[in-house]
């Protein structure tokens, strides 16, 4: 059903930015604001008015019922589709020589379709929605409060299943196979990211998959678990040792591990993003692995895997000033040491009553 | 392994395009001149020397022994990952005063990437690779068609699963775990699209994605499977009812395999994509279905799932030629007739020897 709650809050501060409608074109804020999600997500917020939704002749009757929109506009192909786009557009301009429409600046905005969408409307000023959606986004309300919550169950069940399956002689693929099926089989909707499985030299890697690499004895093994609940994110990530780990091993995973503590207890309101990085290289530094410290340790974490404030991404999010409402992860950068691997431990906190409580719980523990 | 040849016939084809060099930031045109991926794929392959992958510090060894590539950049934060390619491109400039540079305009190329690239570089002058890539993709060699025929069993077994897991009372997301799970654990490296269960009024659906809806009898269930192996997809597609057929859903399926038929057999080097939605539209007409007909039956498919020719996405598209060599599917729109539900039945061909042979291989039964 549609939150007209949200919607309202969002037409003032378009009205506020001067932008005259938001065109819709991603899963996030369609589901943010008509509370589920299509395949193809179209839709058009007016600054003033009523929303209207764009969808395929066959989902016409389902879409009326479940989001209870009076305004929707069906296509049969995809040229109509764009054709429907243009004529919502040109219905909107009444006396206005140009309009100004607010587009999703992210991920999932292609390059094409934007300059498709610019030609096939001239007398459109496309801006950045950002300044409208990141502040609504950024405070996460009760509903959404309990879709992360479960979303994280749902990533503790995963690696619980990890821990379980992990040996050594089994593939990376293998043990994100059941990683992936236990978290189907207990609710979730599939990942955001897809499960990593990074092990030994992988294990270094900035970012990670899953490949059909043999997990060894000795072995550090990363695993990164992003699923969604209606949407909803959570992020969990562990590392393990296969066997018995190395002085040095250990020493990476401790000092990983007093690093996550120290940025999460600084994670209070008040605190910018670029103060809780900066804990944490602190301790980074002092245990002598300053040198290897990628900047950005947390980032906001919602219908987005990585939303606004990211200076993961943006670096200029940095100054963004933590509030209570806000979700966010600590432990984001791996700490990659050539010749020994790679660690990672991420958590995810919902800031509340001026502190961080973690939202996913699962003992961080090497082996 | 780098691949030399590939790497020569794009660079042939950006002197002749004025192109100076590709920027590749996407998966697939990374793992097609390279063999491997990674989740940060970024390299620059100029149209003379030897190509430049640019990737984290951590990942550098791993890079060098498994690629053979000469030229690697390393970068420890976001910020110097975008100097590097600041520094290439500089780099590349020469006596020039202007660089042409190809990036791939596709669905993965975010519009904000693009344009932090061009405020970055503004001696750059950024135009779609797709001149130079769509040639050499469309047409695939013996490696690519063996990684394309084992996606194909594994989407197989996905649907064989599917058939052993349907009955009424379970959920859609229910059946996509087990389909999920026995395709990975058969070898496939996840998917490229999500597994889409639909049933019921949601079989309508142009598109799909498995939700929490429980299956009914008497229900149309779509499931879409396009599994990945080692990058490259397979796409298989079937319909069923649970518990007995009504008339009309046996007329319309039957009408959707005979439109499938006419499509494949039409299916030679030599006819325009166009022609093949004109034989399937032609049956669907034919049995009074002409109306709820969505234009685009074909697609090709490869690295991406719809790559070009894709008329489903570039209306343009369809006056491209089949020629040997290429892959394609028929069967992409649903036959969606509002009250009933929709029914799809897709497959992924090879043109081979004059005629379009079947990659994927599954019954199409209804029940």
């Amino acid at each position: 059903m549609l939150n007209t709650k949200r919607i309202q809050s969002a037409q003032a501060r378009m009205k506020q930015q001067g932008i005259d409608a938001y065109l819709i074109l991603t899963h996030d804020d369609y589901i943010y604001f008509f509370g589920e999600d299509r395949y193809q997500p179209r839709a058009v917020i007016p600054a003033e008015g009523v929303p209207i939704v764009v969808t395929f002749t066959g989902e016409e009757a389902e879409v009326k019922e479940s989001l209870g929109v009076e305004d929707v506009r069906v296509f049969g192909s995809v040229g109509q589709q764009i054709k429907d786009v243009v004529q919502v557009m040109r219905g909107m301009m009444g006396e206005k020589e140009k309009l100004t429409i607010g587009v999703q600046m992210w991920f999932s905005t292609p390059a094409f379709l934007l300059n498709m969408f610019q030609r096939a409307n001239p007398f459109v000023n496309v801006v950045d929605i950002a300044p409208v959606m990141d502040e609504l986004r950024m405070i996460k309300d009760a509903s959404e409060i309990s879709l992360m919550q479960r979303a994280a169950e749902i990533a503790g069940i995963g690696m619980e299943t990890a821990v379980k399956t992990l040996r050594a002689g089994i593939t990376e693929n293998e043990v994100a196979a059941e990683v992936e099926y236990a978290m189907r089989k207990s609710g979730g909707h599939g990942v955001a990211t897809p499960v990593f499985v990074n092990s030994g030299i992988r294990s270094g890697w900035l970012h990670g998959t899953a490949s059909d690499k043999v997990i060894e004895e000795g072995d550090f093994v990363v695993l990164d678990l992003v699923p969604r609940y209606k949407g909803y994110c959570a992020n969990l990530c562990r590392t393990f040792v296969i066997g018995t780990p190395s002085a040095k091993q250990v020493e990476m995973f401790e000092t990983y591990k007093d690093a996550q503590a120290a940025g999460r207890a600084a994670l209070r309101p008040g605190a910018k993003m670029r103060d809780i990085d900066a804990i944490a290289k602190k301790v980074f530094t002092e245990n002598g692995y300053g040198e290897f410290y990628v900047a950005g340790i947390s980032h906001s974490i919602g219908l987005g895997f990585e939303e606004t404030p990211a200076p993961t991404i943006h670096p200029g999010d940095s100054g963004i000033q933590i509030c209570d409402g806000m979700t966010v992860t600590v432990g984001h950068p791996v700490l990659s040491v050539p010749g020994t691997g790679g660690v990672r431990l991420e958590d995810t906190f919902h800031i509340s009553e001026g502190k961080a409580q973690p939202l996913t719980v699962f003992p961080s523990e090497l082996v």
